[in-house]
């Protein structure tokens, strides 16, 4: 076992002549997702394997490990990947849940690999596809300002404020609940409405985390 | 349906003759976490169910809504909850994952209620103990630095040095994944590494979150 890295992102020192081709390209920006698919029944094992056997991978690396998958590539990718996921997961009709933790502009783990310079990356937020599957969800959206100690102040707001206009306007914001936010609505405008509102709040601050928790056939929805 | 609040926490302007109140209450200081257990069985109503039928939830609100479950109280009170919970999950032999959700220093929702200025809350980490039960895990810690705005500038590092530390005394720090720091070892004290840190680097952030998805009788630990 090697000296284990430190557990926490932490960008290092700005080099702004490096900042074209980072940007540009979302592998070396750190443009990627870590999703958990858990899958209510006893033939869990079979419905996630089903569910991944079908996609269409092209345009991202996928990396499974035992607690969740990692997907890297463009935001456009990454959100029709999603989607496709679900959707597979929702047609076998169990109940699951879809934890899904989206980042970037900070690639590697412990420090960034990336100047705090970098960014930010300017990408229209990817158009999603509607699935005919319910879903409520809870939402964080992280911008990270490690860019303070590096003398730049991003204009959080001006990002949020369109951050939150968008995700508005695709009709899945509920509202508040202790340190998230209430989504409910089709899987796949939920999924383009959080991809979309990290996108968008990317065009001012270079590393931007989301997390979201889906739950898919809850038997609360029947209930409802 | 109201008008659905935005879904950013965002700190408002700093108060300080309300600061010290606010520290010292954990519910007012917005101390609390989320937690959505999946169990992956045909029986997994049951299981949940009995699992939070024995629990003791002494010091602490408890809400449970169908994408997770609210807790709100003390550090300790958090700790020994969540504790309590995967043990009880665990003891089903069930594979099941557990996706936490810490946050402290921006109670409420939108906008935080809590001023900027209020924090940080200085408490001890609290002790876990040990389960018996071997859990694998996915782990990331955010220093939120709404701070910045009102023209506080954290000592982040100092902070975040000291919450590496504490992880790596714990034993449970396994090395790293993109955007994620990857835990192993007992599921009691992953949790005690994982509460440790978030209080560690509230000492000098007010606002803080983290999240964690572990994964508890993984078939991928029976080959191992």
């Amino acid at each position: 076992m090697t000296t284990p890295p430190a557990p926490l992102p932490v960008t290092t020192a700005p080099d702004p002549t490096a900042a074209p081709d980072l940007t540009a390209d979302p592998l070396r920006f750190g443009v990627g997702a870590r999703v958990t698919v858990a899958v209510m029944a006893d033939r869990y094992a079979e419905v996630l394997l089903g569910a991944l056997a079908g996609l269409d991978r092209s345009g991202l690396v996928v990396e499974t490990g035992d607690v969740s998958t990692y997907l890297g590539g463009h935001e456009a990718d990454l959100l029709r990947y999603l989607t496709d996921l679900g959707e597979a997961v929702a047609r076998t009709g169990e109940h699951a849940s879809l934890t899904v933790h989206l980042s970037r502009g900070c690639p590697g783990e412990v420090v960034c690999d990336l100047p705090g310079g970098a960014g930010p990356r300017g990408v229209e937020p990817p158009a999603g596809r509607t699935t005919g599957y319910r879903v409520t969800g809870e939402w964080a959206l992280y911008p990270l300002a490690d860019d303070v100690r590096a003398g730049v102040e991003p204009d959080h707001m001006r990002d949020i404020e369109a951050a939150i206009a968008l995700a508005r306007a695709t009709g899945v914001v509920r509202g508040s609940e202790h340190f998230v936010t209430r989504l409910d609505g089709d899987l796949g405008t939920v999924l383009a409405a959080v991809v979309g509102a990290w996108t968008t709040v990317g065009r001012g601050v270079q590393h931007v985390t989301s997390h979201l928790t889906l739950s898919l056939h809850s038997p609360s929805h029947a209930r409802a």
